[in-house]
């Protein structure tokens, strides 16, 4: 933590007690170093954290909306200074990076227009009944109102969209609670620079001393302080299972438990169906070679597997991916630590019994992200759990069914997912309406005739789903559903008009939409 | 578990194996005997629940609410029957019976009418943009689905709306989900009857067997193996603090996490303003008294916990709160456990240092509620977390507070809560808006001028509250927003209309309300 993350000096220099250094992909050189965060300072952070939430949670929604609105210029601002510094970090290429920026300035405005439109507060009213018998009924009024500070961990993956300035800070602006990044390691000097432009932001449009907080760590201690706080409310995470896994059961055992929103990855299967690979396996394969390998396979939505039909046409798809992989050039991946994990759990899926190596690229594996395309039988899928774990990287597994019974049977032993797939014709799903039907039911997210790859960032988005997709499926971390994660239905009961917030109000004077004694309107009462 | 649960047998015949009794208050002798489900009855049961689960998410609204609807309608049919039962397994009056056996079948219809609505599907559609620059975007539409199998616990204190055809269960129907009752073995022969009328309804509708089962259970193992069992997706719980953590605890340790929606109790603080108890302080006792008495004090509402300012004008409100207790007759609570429970913790709340009794009625404390008030400084309060606990029954603390900071500070300690209520007049909110913010900030509801006990069925109640009232303060169990605790979000990304379910097809044919790029409307596409 720096001094910049307490007050207002914007990025701040680095501190003095180096505890972790971050790895310079090009020289193997340390170049920077932060310091974990102490104790007694996450203590100090919170409480100011605290603080900012009692004066934020009272600024009308217009406020709100033009804080995150003044990051996202702030975000612009900073552009040509932060990509050259998240490309060294992450070996991600400048086009990918610009696009991501643009993405995570798209939704702090996306959320901000939401915020300020109200939909999402669900304002419920329902007007006294002084006559009913046997008791009159009281004036009653809902809305949703913000829990408190919320804790982002960024995620490796996406140094802009979910990170620093990304999805769950947008949405938890948005819900009205302060924010403290814990800074992912990889990409310490992108957060850094994000935080200095939010920094900003909130100075010049007059937010709350400690509407928001920027924590360094290397250490899982300095999450699990940030996680534990009392002053904490709720929790925004995108990463891995065990790291997902690990903040879920903290949070659960505190003395108050709170929601954690874990994003934990999903391997996202694809279900060929024979109709559609009759008539356009080449096609298909095509554009899965291009999914597969998409940002170096590092994407949650990444389609690890794939489903078909085991006969002459599934042998030309596959022909055709193996063909279009092998037309990819190995590229590096986020940083060493991933790139020696996908290898690992590569290999692993690789020895199994009954797998078979379809291609695997040459490269070098300790940085390099090797396009792979294994297959099986739906036989040994169903027999061996490590086939349906992730192999997080350009990896799928193709896994070859003798009918579609057991496509079927196969797809129940998936476990939740972000994703679903379905490469099919409508006569396709006519004709197997359960694999459409089991597909509904493992995932937050099922597509028809496209690639999981590639998340709109609207409304009716879906990026969430069962366990272990998400710790909670009711919610999403894309989309300005996401601000309901962070926000509770608070009752007014009985009161006078002045006394309510004015998107209660009988006049209501911001013009949102509410239900009023069950039928929704924009009406004054 | 009885035959009745896995077929359509009605109540059926008590089954062999007598592992606990219920206990006739009258005569004291055992009258029923009712046998713990074994694991491999709930495995059964389960099993059929999950299959019940696959037709019934499918069916179409409409079919939903008319199920819930003949619930209602049998409900009246048996209501000569359950009542006289009800009143011997749970000491409460004909009356206070007949209203909440009203409010339940107000429920269903209710929650039956929400459901057939549509508006807490939250249907999003966002439209194609095939020409879109860098990407084409798909076409989106998403809506809620239900989870899956709910198990819901049956409360003591609510034998039927809160109970086998309460609210938890009205909801679960609403959202597409069967219903595994776990019946509370305090009223488990009024929740035998009950469940005939909800197999009865399946029955009449039509529906999927499988859709309810009722399983008995006196130890707390049944209740583990119905959460612990992997097709259970769900769980509403009504009761201890103790017991909803111990659930909350168990389905966050399964393989695949489950939401538990526990609603826990809380002790409802209730602030007197001073310029209000100078005005109406014998008014304002009477309600209470009326208030901290009704139903033996067996509400979660119940409230427990009055702050005032230590001067003549509290004096008297004591004094005439006092006088106001002393004229209600003690009465007999739910069964002997809740009796002994509450004799001993308001025992050791009168044993703390610096509490005084302020009145303790006499009768037989082994079975009937004695209504007590006692009373203690803030700083008594400030200091010893005892005074902040429950104490289930017709009792009160009263606290003296010198000042208001001193009252806020108190109001900064309690923990969270259903309900909290402000007496006062509106300039007294205008003179301590902190007071006013605190309450907001602990409480699901916050009253104006009014008693917590009597909870509206209506869609702007929020029954739930921060950490320890609920297990998850954004969700209701009461309303028919309390339908979002058991659904989640399915996206569909480019799916041909015919496939789509009607809810999200462009004409809109069940004419509900849909938010379509970003705007909410009723118009097809």
């Amino acid at each position: 933590m720096c001094l910049g993350e307490l007050g207002w000096t914007g990025s701040g220099p680095p501190c003095s007690l180096p505890i972790f250094e971050l790895l310079n992909h090009k020289t193997n050189h340390m170049t920077t170093t932060f310091n974990d965060a102490t104790t007694q300072e996450i203590d100090q952070l919170m409480e100011k954290s605290w603080e900012a939430f009692l004066a934020y949670r009272t600024l009308p929604l217009r406020a709100r909306a033009e804080f995150m609105r003044a990051i996202a210029l702030e975000l612009e601002e900073i552009r040509g200074k932060v990509v050259p510094v998240a490309m060294e970090e992450t070996q991600l290429p400048e086009g990918r990076l610009q696009g991501e920026l643009n993405r995570t300035i798209f939704q702090l405005n996306n959320y901000a227009a939401a915020a300020e439109h109200g939909d999402w507060l669900e304002a419920r009213i329902d007007t006294a009944k002084p006559d009913r018998e046997p008791a009159p009924k009281p004036d009653l009024r809902k809305m949703l109102v913000p829990l408190g500070p919320v804790i982002v961990f960024g995620a490796s993956n996406f140094p802009f969209a979910y990170s620093t300035a990304g999805g769950d800070t947008a949405c938890a602006f948005a819900a009205g609670c302060p924010v403290v990044i814990k800074a992912h390691p990889a990409h310490a000097q992108t957060s850094e620079i994000v935080a200095s432009a939010v920094f900003a932001a909130a100075r010049k449009t007059g937010m709350p001393e400690g509407i928001f907080a920027h924590v360094h760590g290397a250490s899982f201690e300095t999450g699990k302080a940030l996680v534990m706080h009392p002053r904490t409310k709720a929790v925004g995470f995108t990463g891995s299972l065990a790291g997902g896994k690990a903040l879920f059961d903290m949070a659960n055992q505190r003395k108050e438990p709170i929601p954690v929103f874990a994003e934990m990855g999903s391997i996202n299967p694809v279900f060929l169906l024979p109709e559609k690979v009759k008539q356009d396996a080449e096609q298909v394969a095509r554009q899965y070679a291009a999914s597969i390998t998409q940002g170096v396979g590092q994407f949650c939505t990444n389609p690890g597997l794939i489903f078909g039909l085991d006969n002459e046409d599934l042998d030309r798809f596959s022909r055709s991916l193996v063909q279009a992989l092998q037309e990819v050039a190995p590229a590096k991946m986020l940083h060493p630590g991933i790139a020696k994990a996908y290898a690992q759990k590569r290999a692993a899926a690789l020895q199994q019994p009954e797998v078979q190596t379809e291609t695997l690229a040459n490269g070098t594996e300790t940085t390099e992200g090797l396009p792979t395309l294994a297959s099986a039988t739906a036989t040994a899928f169903l027999n061996n759990p490590v086939l349906h774990q992730e192999v997080f990287g350009p990896y799928s597994l193709l896994i070859r069914c003798k009918t579609m019974e057991q496509m079927y049977e196969a797809a129940l032993k998936t476990e939740g997912q972000l994703t679903c797939t379905l490469m099919a014709t409508e006569g396709d799903l006519q004709t197997y309406p359960e694999i459409f039907l089991q597909a509904q039911q493992i995932c937050g997210r099922v597509i028809f005739n496209g690639v999981p790859t590639g998340v709109e960032v609207c409304l009716s988005m879906q990026h969430g789903g069962p366990y272990p997709a998400t710790t909670d499926s009711r919610f999403t971390s894309v989309g300005a559903d996401g601000i309901k994660r962070f926000a509770r239905p608070l009752c007014f009961q009985g009161f006078p008009d002045a006394l309510l917030p004015p998107e209660l109000q009988n006049q209501n004077p911001l013009g949102i939409w509410r239900t009023v004694d069950d039928v929704l309107t924009q009406a004054p009462l």
